[in-house]
């Protein structure tokens, strides 16, 4: 049995305290805080976990086996910190840090105590449909590949979503998710605009993000955060010899009034809703077996960051900007599965 | 350049006039007549044929070389007895007749005649999806048939419709069709009465029929006849090691309003239109050609009355009902491909 | 936390245990037994669990809240019965019993002690799409229901299958799914005996099994048992406005070699995973949370047994025969949602 | 009955000659010729067309209402050309010219004879698929386009096949298609290099191409000209409020071996065939109709040259290059439906 402790309890924290308290397997969550105290304070003795005025006294809680951090991204590099120098393994959400600086402090911090601790939330690497295109990749049925087509499509964003965002908060996923199915590295990333969706009134939507990849993958992500449609998230891999693609996951077929149809999901909690409890149960499971978490790494947080900067310069330059990076330290040598 | 004259100028007999005129390689329309003079009188003029006023002037015309027979049921046993005795090739709407005594009679008339001068409008045999799924069948790749699912589904019968229709009108073309799938006779009918769809009143629908073939394949048809949505033709056969089913024609994928949605066709005009050009092109071919006609032969459409006779039967009895035909003639030995 | 006890740990048995132990929350095993000792010896110690040489100790422990059985089928009467007389919440993999009388006996005892403890395993309830398509039909979208096509094809059986199987392992599935998904009974069984498939020998394979319902409905399900190609488990429900099927859950789509490909399951493992999980889980909840449980009920899992031995008679006397069941008692009232 | 002599006896042009003689409606080949008088001679007797030994003695023939010019693209000009001047209708194969100077000459020969003469083999404006997906933009359903994704696949390109083809030979359908999608014309492309296919050995491939709309809508091309698995031709336009792309043409669906299976067309013979012959067929009736050839215009031609080139010099310098017009004859204001 894992004790967690939660830094955050907002929309994501309560969010994951759920998932420990009432789904997944081997965890309870003995700790939390909250910049509010109150809003802490109201989950808190509902779970029989104590509440902590500040992150530092709930990882330092004896009764705290490992942290996660739910809070405010910029607050994400303190506690991670934090937790690292307690030696306890720490689940972030994303982002790992708001700058590739912060980030790559955590890095060192990593590498500096000797092994792994840090797991940053992607959770796209946990979903069953992504870790079937990646068994197909991998699978050798395809040839080797040579560009990827993603889209990554929102109902609807709120008033402050700001068009810089639709790189840092939405493509972010496809940073990771690309990094992690090619198994290497952006070099380069383009942002091109096409003609603006007046849904979002002022807002520049949708994207199109190219990012060129070490092997000489071409990706490509256009990002559409006020389609109305649904939440829809299409990923196809072109290959020397075929193409892999996720597929529809349309649980019914509906035939009526002059159609076939199936379901969209409406958000991400109903697309991902699995991947989520997947990442947290693995990264469970890793940890009260000895070893240390597979997820996404410091290293891929770091990256991540690093990347999303480029992004942002490319689309405000309308240039192809060249992505630049530390040195991938050794601890970082072992490819995720 | 085969010259065709018409029989019936109607809906269909329209139809397949503007298809021979405007749409089909090697044909000319060069005689036309109607029960009604006044509406073959409107058409001939137009596209320059002469008007008869009988068939038996029309199929006796020199500058008739086939004869296209598109007039109401029970006068179509007297026409093609009359282009058999011509020695004229003759196209018959479905049915060749409406008793199989009729049925018969034509097939005596045509053995009598020692070739095959006779096809039946079952165009089913010459739409592309039903041909690939025979390809698929005969290729082995599903292994031996051992049952075959279909439906029928019409958005709406006018209210002449009777309860026997679904069988002699509607599900006569699974009946011809599974003929020609499985390369044998059906032996026996079952009709079993699901709970009525109130859409069409007090008609007995849907229903649901279950088809003996002499190789042991059971086929099942629902008909539903009243069903709003769209036309709907499906059917999926299975064999000892898979199964091979009509796909869906979905030119266009719309996701929209939370869904992915492909269009249904309206009626049987937009799903067999091509099959309707198919079927008179290769029948044109097949004459001028100097060949006899591939398609359904007199005897499938005596056949197709006989199972017809049998469906009836089961329906009013709600028994199992064998199906008794004649002997088949050698002429029809030839199994069309 | 729940603490459960399991009678039977051999592969389903050590299936559930693994379930409660690594990806279920708020479940514990705390006590096993097994009428072969060594099997219940080499599992209990791992997991913590009490080894009991009898179910009947097992269910008498005080650390035993709740008792799941996966016992040989023909002791699972006992085992219930035994459940039910100490008050304790029972979870009984299919079937409730291997005789109507059996099961009867069953419901007539919880009758008795006056609220639900009993819960029988068919998971379908809880499988996702089978939800969504409950969802479909009961939002009225496709009108009243009027027939549903079924199919439930197996790779292969062993080789100790007998063809009443079919029917009482195989089809009981959708037995039971179909008076969930329609909450009405079934009144009559038809069994047709298609062309036999030759991969499994001289086992009368595929079935094709025709339920009538209270409500009108009819419903017919293939059984193909040795079709090689895969698990596959289909359904469509035909209203009188359209239809709604369970969709094909297909994770990625492959081109390659002339073809767009989607894999289709292996087994029902691979098919119905979460569905045991989320089955498990709601289960769980339901007895912590101070209520019965929800899923399919000692009534359920008698009407099972009853229908399904009207089938196996179908099948032997190739005749249509009506279902007659006990007087349902109010204790079961409330409809499962 | 429209008189048709064919410049060029090739493959394209039996192919066409097949066509406008056993397949469509009111035309015949009156006339043929080739640079290769033994070819010409080898097809003209067996259709009972003159031979002449030149295209200018062609197109002067009499007998020839319009001309069809399917000779070496260098060519084209002098035969389109030679056509205007003798005031006769001429359907020229792809391109209209080689160069776009030749293209604005043809451009202003028709201007100069006042009317619309010319139309150029483009045929995917004539497919079932992508006139559905027209018409689901144009219903507004999807809202305002914004953003189109292209793919253009071949299982495999001959030797000569030099990089620059997958713009002049391969994407320029895309350019023409989008060109008619959108209604206005492109207005700068760029070209992405992704990693190299060996199959094709040397040979730059895959292309990522990327074209500006005058609208502001960005289309993105991907070209794969030797990805094995078949021909395969994508599009998905994106609006404002939704999605709107080519299906799959699935006519069967195969279960077999694991998986769901659908064909993809071997190659652009039998992805198009259809679509070729209702560019021909509606060709044939707008001239006897009395109207002019409602298909691709000189204009878009010239174009299509305009924008290839820009193409080719983008490749060669990977920068984003305009696309630089003529202003556009008031005679091509019409746009066509």
């Amino acid at each position: 049995m894992l004790n967690v402790g939660v830094i955050g309890t907002g929309m994501i924290g309560q969010d994951h305290i759920r998932r420990m308290t009432t789904v997944l397997s081997g965890v309870r969550v003995t700790a939390v805080t909250d910049v509010n105290p109150a809003a802490a304070a109201s989950v808190g003795p509902r779970i029989g976990a104590t509440v902590h005025a500040s992150g530092a006294s709930l990882t330092a809680d004896p009764e705290v086996d490992a942290v996660v951090v739910c809070s405010w991204g910029p607050t994400h590099e303190e506690y991670v910190l934090g937790a690292i120098a307690a030696g306890k393994p720490v689940f972030c959400e994303k982002p790992l840090a708001t700058t590739q600086e912060a980030g790559l402090r955590i890095v060192e911090a990593e590498v500096a105590y000797g092994s792994r601790l840090v797991q940053v939330g992607y959770m796209r690497r946990f979903d069953f449909a992504y870790r079937r295109l990646k068994m197909a990749l991998d699978s050798g049925d395809i040839g080797i590949p040579l560009m990827m087509h993603c889209a990554h499509r929102n109902a609807a964003v709120p008033p402050f979503y700001e068009r810089e965002m639709a790189i840092t908060d939405t493509a972010v996923h496809e940073i990771d998710m690309v990094r992690w199915m090619f198994g290497t590295e952006i070099e380069a990333v383009r942002v091109l605009v096409p003609r603006r969706n007046s849904n979002g009134g002022e807002l520049q939507d949708p994207l199109f993000i190219l990012l060129e990849m070490a092997n000489g993958v071409l990706v490509d992500v256009e990002t559409s955060v006020n389609i109305r449609y649904g939440y829809d998230i299409r990923g196809e891999i072109v290959g020397e010899n075929g193409t892999a693609a996720l597929g529809s996951l349309s649980p019914v077929q509906i035939r009526r009034g002059g159609q076939l149809a199936t379901p969209v999901p409406a958000d991400w909690r109903e697309r991902f809703l699995q991947a989520y409890d997947v990442e947290f149960q693995e990264w469970i499971h890793a940890i009260t077996g000895g070893g240390h978490p597979l997820g996404p790494s410091a290293w891929d947080g770091y990256a991540a960051a690093v990347v999303s900067d480029a992004g942002v310069a490319a689309l405000r330059s309308g240039d192809r900007v060249p992505v630049t990076m530390a040195t991938r330290p050794k601890l970082y040598d072992e490819v995720p599965s």
